[in-house]
């Protein structure tokens, strides 16, 4: 149930961003900026749309955010991949956009998608004034320098420390890296309805830690073909991860704990959250 | 009166970055956010709280918006002077943020500015839901691929391009290049005050491309002391400029008529009007 969701839903992202993207100039920038967009596994557009019908809301109103979330992930790869980041060549099992096109179309495709995602959570067709600014400056707060930008500076002061980090630092750092757009994608249901995101919150608190842990798991165990992208970085850098500070076993043992705890959050949605529940059990289990 | 008014303003968008780029973590990204938003003349954050005063608000509302355009500006900056771009060592008379501290941190700390600008625009302190959710999605317009990087991404494309730029197709460069950004701050006041921006628009667009002409000019008339850059940069790599196509006579004919439309555009408000008129005679006059 959940898998085929997931499917129906990054293909509904996909038409949303041929929709918005074929509407602008065809120059090298948009045409990067599609390219970042293609494939992915779209959990985070999952989790808009998903915790909307959560909120008994259908998809007209949740497809912007849900497209929206999708674009500012997509920024955040592009510019993370950059040479003067993380080096990576490969991306969702193709060239990464500055090998495709070059390291400036790269630049100005990731801030574009960035300008796009706030776009997309404040045209007139996601909802009130209200539910429109709210999205926008929640959005913000997460993506900065209080939430995703953060984490990656976290990140990238780490590998200049003399001591690794510890389970405190880590856990702070990917609190903004990864678990600030998680959080914002499961809450957006809740904001877009206007109803309370606390149980959603805490949800997509315990989900985001078990999604970083899980990252950590298959850096070591995955195979790099299954997950379109570079593998093993981590120990070749000798960074700290969940998988160094606990080991493996107890890792993938805190990680199916927080799963459960993500679950129990919403069990007084009964059993209209079965598919976010599955979501949850699913980040532990993939392969890419 | 309006020199001394935009010294004034650029002291209140200075003290309002303290208070904001304050409240975040001490690291590398922040130190550099705070770096790249010191100096310059400001005038896109004068001209969201002059076109606020003259709808007869004061700053305690528009000074948010004002520090958020600021933020945008920096961050397009940052990225802009990087080596995969422009590859400029200096701005505002020191060195640029990725030669003081590295790409990376440059890249990252440019991602944050654009966060932080709608942040701002956002923040319940700047005025109805309305208001704010307009402002976000004029400024996301205004930034993105349909504004501010579309104009990046054609300067760039004229750089391969076999033949030079024609006058319209510049014209159409810089609308999107600097354009866009000084429109939507000229236009913030009324939007602030839920006025008709129509004459705002009007003196913006005439006033964005004078101050392009005059950029031009610049490039080949000024002093790179006082302003603070590099200049010569577009004869030394070949670019058709308001300078090369025009000559440089009728180029500064052409701003000076601009600047002239641009005044007149705000007859119907009276003398309340002289700042932003004298603000777009500077704007010809101005040596950095």
């Amino acid at each position: 149930m959940f898998s085929g969701r997931l499917v129906q839903d990054a293909a509904l992202i996909q038409a949303q961003f041929d929709l918005v993207l074929g509407a602008l100039d065809d120059v090298d920038v948009t045409r990067a900026m599609a390219y970042a967009t293609q494939g992915g596994k779209r959990l985070r557009g999952f989790l808009v749309l998903e915790s909307a019908r959560l909120h008994g809301m259908d998809e007209t109103c949740a497809i912007w955010p849900a497209t929206g979330i999708e674009a500012l992930h997509a920024y955040s790869l592009v510019h993370d991949d950059l040479p003067c980041m993380d080096d990576d060549d490969l991306r969702r099992g193709r060239p990464t956009v500055h090998k495709q096109w070059n390291d400036g179309i790269a630049v100005l495709a990731g801030d574009a998608l960035q300008s796009l995602a706030f776009e997309l959570c404040t045209r007139p067709e996601v909802g009130s004034a209200g539910v429109r600014a709210e999205l926008a400056l929640t959005l913000a707060r997460a993506s900065g320098a209080q939430g995703m930008v953060l984490g990656q500076a976290l990140d990238i002061a780490a590998e200049s420390a003399e001591q690794p980090l510890t389970l405190p630092e880590i856990t702070h750092l990917q609190a903004g890296k990864t678990g600030a757009l998680i959080e914002w994608s499961a809450c957006a249901g809740a904001v877009l309805s206007e109803a309370d995101p606390t149980p959603l919150r805490q949800y997509a608190r315990a989900l985001g830690l078990a999604f970083q842990i899980a990252d950590d798991i298959l850096d070591v165990e995955g195979d790099s073909e299954k997950a379109g992208k570079r593998l093993q970085k981590d120990a070749q850098a000798g960074k700290a991860t969940f998988v160094s500070l606990l080991g493996l076993d107890a890792a993938k043992a805190r990680a199916a704990e927080l799963v459960e705890q993500a679950c129990a959050a919403l069990d007084a949605y009964g059993p209209r959250a079965e598919t976010l529940k599955d979501a949850a059990r699913f980040v532990i289990a993939r392969e890419s």
